[in-house]
């Protein structure tokens, strides 16, 4: 066998079994059993062994050093298994395993003190999170920064010093717009029962016109909405609530703007290290642009309008003008997932400053809700009344994930880059959206980001699709018209 | 690490790998995308490999020569994964390789011939697969009987020669049981249209009532019935017909036999060699006395006919002997899988001829449809219409499982042997299932062959429960006894 080809298909049935580990997540949020818990756990455990062998085999090494590779995809491919391979075996298997062991028990510790609304008692587990991510973070750092090293993880390229430049720069004009948003009369609710089997029904009609394959997926009900897999299975979830139809709505499009990011990279890339989003970054600009700048612009949402209408009858709102408000409905609040646009980013960059002095040792684990109830008054004008509101809301922290909550951010800039000249290209996109149909900015995006899954940077392959470096000045600006054109500001 | 702990670490994770590739199969079956098909064979195939490279591995061979097991227990554990070992490593990877490969497209090919009623255009592929299965019997066998090395697989310990004696003191028994009946007027057929969702919910009360733990389980459609998983998940699908509810009932009975084998084993064997059940023989012959010698019982339809009633009304039967004669209807037919209890193993023993045939290669695979039709004229007095009602109508051959028919039989014989010696046991069992409660059968069948696992070799299993050697007799007693009382022989 050619050498390249040999550290294909070794390549590709690892990520065969990596496919099958998203598979068996899938499995477990949906459909498994609740008694199968523990030995679902030990499957888990079992298939990541297996991969993570693969990754930091020795046999491995010798494939990627011999790949010879001899175009600009074959260079693209070795270089990213490399990374790949330099990034798991810095890491030693007792502490891979040490930390993938104990972040299970912390998820179901979470879960529980989230319940029980009790985080004094979770802190010593969260404590030894912490303490194994700090030891991953040194290990992959080599001398380097540590936080910069877990971040890496999530956007390959990304520095703390670049987010914290971003920031710095996105901040002001949030907190301004804000504020000239709260002088305004509040966005009204909808007032209705939503009957859950037409939201489904209505929400896989949204799949659909957003461009979801269901010959290669599937949409399931499950407490948290999500997509997993890549290629020909890639699957995603939603929710449904009686009194808002706009959680099932908006998170069916966000999660289709995953999937479809998934399902649009080329063919020939399945089942290979480039044939997955190249970032959490990148990825969140797809389900972001899908969900805010697209289904939440006035246009699309003038014709969701008609739709609901003619499903659920009157729910309070009698012009499209006012449903565009209330699908953009601006209000401070706990929850980082229920964040409208202009407070989502807010709440990102209270999670960075936090978690880096975690990871750094400035901020102890016993000062975090301390930390965070102050930071949240602050940015915020809210005082956080238990922690479920506040330090115990996200899954990130007690699995583990320390460096994922900038690309959240991160996505909702790139999008803000992807949307600003997809509009340049598309002048008659308010068109087809006021019909229901984002076929023309769905096939920018995958003509431009989407069909190129790994081989690109993510600034790169950002900076090739907007025409420039991403900057936060985009989104601003989106955010500043929009926003100023539904209040009247 | 003590020695046998280190084997037993080992084992649990390549158990827990095959727990996964269970759960890929049920994936496959109930909920995948049409369109997954191609990528899941590479992740299956990428599983397997894993899972073969494990079974086969020096470091695994030295586990076992250094195991030390000190009781019972330890010594059934490492013989049964000494034996795993063997069988995997005597045939050559590629040759497994090669073997798993062309299997998987024969299925698909299958389907598809089965589709459009063409046999010829199948032949040529089934030729392969034959041919692969008589190398890796070859290579099992190592000098002995190539068809028992298949068989063996199956049904460790048993033999072609064991089982042509006990067919040889069957089939009499069962062609006069079959004349008699057919002397008589046949059973009526159930009419109505029985609602679907309505059978759903009845198959779950009797899935509830057979003992099965929906806790760590669940219940879906799918186009065959079958249940899959061991431990803490096994699940199980069935299905319906509207105008035949027995089918959707008596395949979910059958699949609970399967379902609580395997959820019933002792939890300490869990993802171990010896935590499933212990070979096809005895998993059918749980399945079979659920769905025959239990559910299938006079008793137990009395208490059916009457929650027919409450639930579908009047459906032109009106009393619960002639009720008992539809469930337990005798009629020859052309497809296995619809056989009654008097027919079943006659369709096994043709199978079980011409697969040894065909292994032994004294038939060819051009020749096999004339054998088929010559052999089924002959047993069956019927001719056969059309190859997707004759040879193409199982999935067996094209898969590559040559030895398994057979097991179907036995399981069925020592579902005789059980029954006898239960009857024995509980001789108000009667009274019991008449109110619909199998429970006091339950019980006894979990102390006596489900708990046990893979401990205790297939027929000393069933030895240890019926306190005698398993033969034929009791099944064709049991036979008579009530196919005559129904028919008034």
């Amino acid at each position: 066998m050619m050498s390249y080809d040999a550290l294909l298909t070794y390549l590709r049935t690892t990520e065969a079994l990596g496919q099958v580990a998203g598979r068996l997540g899938w499995d477990q949020e949906t459909v498994m059993p609740e008694g199968a818990a523990d030995q679902r756990a030990e499957e888990i455990a079992a298939l990541e062994e297996v991969i993570h062998a693969r990754r930091t085999a020795p046999a491995f090494a010798d494939l990627l050093a011999g790949a010879n590779p001899v175009d600009d995809v074959q260079r693209a491919m070795v270089a990213r298994a490399q990374r790949g391979f330099d990034r798991s075996s810095r890491i030693p298997a007792e502490l891979a395993a040490e930390a993938a062991r104990v972040n299970a028990i912390s998820q179901h510790r979470w879960i529980a003190a989230r319940k029980a609304g009790d985080l004094a008692g979770f802190l010593p587990t969260l404590q030894q999170v912490v303490a194994l991510q700090v030891a991953q973070a040194q290990a992959l750092a080599d001398g380097g920064d540590a936080y910069d090293a877990l971040l890496d993880g999530y956007e390959p390229g990304m520095s703390a010093a670049r987010l914290t430049a971003i920031f710095s720069a996105l901040r002001p004009g949030l907190v301004d717009l804000r504020a000239a948003i709260a002088e305004k009369p509040p966005a009204p609710h909808l007032n209705g029962h939503f009957d859950e089997a037409q939201q489904m029904a209505l929400s896989q009609e949204l799949a659909l016109a957003f461009g979801y394959d269901l010959s290669r997926g599937r949409i399931d009900k499950a407490v948290h909405p999500f997509s997993s897999g890549s290629g020909a299975d890639v699957r995603i979830t939603t929710r449904t609530d009686a009194a808002d139809p706009f959680n099932c709505f908006y998170s069916t499009i966000h999660e289709v703007g995953h999937a479809t990011y998934e399902q649009n990279i080329r063919a020939d890339f399945a089942l290979t290290p480039l044939g997955e989003g190249v970032s959490m970054g990148v990825h969140e600009s797809q389900s972001r642009i899908y969900e805010n700048q697209l289904a939440r612009s006035p246009a699309f949402a003038g014709w969701l309008f008609g739709q609901m209408r003619d499903m659920f009858g009157d729910f309070g709102i009698s012009d499209a003008g006012t449903f565009a408000r209330a699908v953009n409905r601006v209000a401070p609040g706990f929850i980082r997932t229920e964040a409208d646009e202009v407070h989502y980013n807010l709440h990102i960059m209270m999670r960075f400053d936090l978690e880096r002095a975690l990871i750094a040792g400035d901020l102890a684990v016993a000062d975090l809700e301390e930390a965070w109830n102050t930071r949240f008054a602050a940015d915020f004008g809210l005082t956080v009344p238990n922690p479920v509101m506040g330090v115990l809301q996200d899954v990130h922290w007690p699995a583990g994930l320390f460096g994922y909550f900038p690309t959240y951010a991160l996505g909702n800039i790139y999008a803000g880059c992807l949307h600003q000249a997809l509009r340049a290209d598309l002048p008659d996109l308010d068109d087809a959206l006021a019909a229901g149909n984002p076929a023309p900015a769905l096939d920018w995006l995958r003509g431009k980001v989407q069909q190129h899954g790994g081989l690109y940077a993510p600034a790169d392959l950002i900076t090739r699709a907007a025409g420039f470096a991403p900057t936060e000045a985009p989104l601003l600006a989106y955010l500043q018209q929009k926003f100023g054109a539904l209040y009247g500001i």
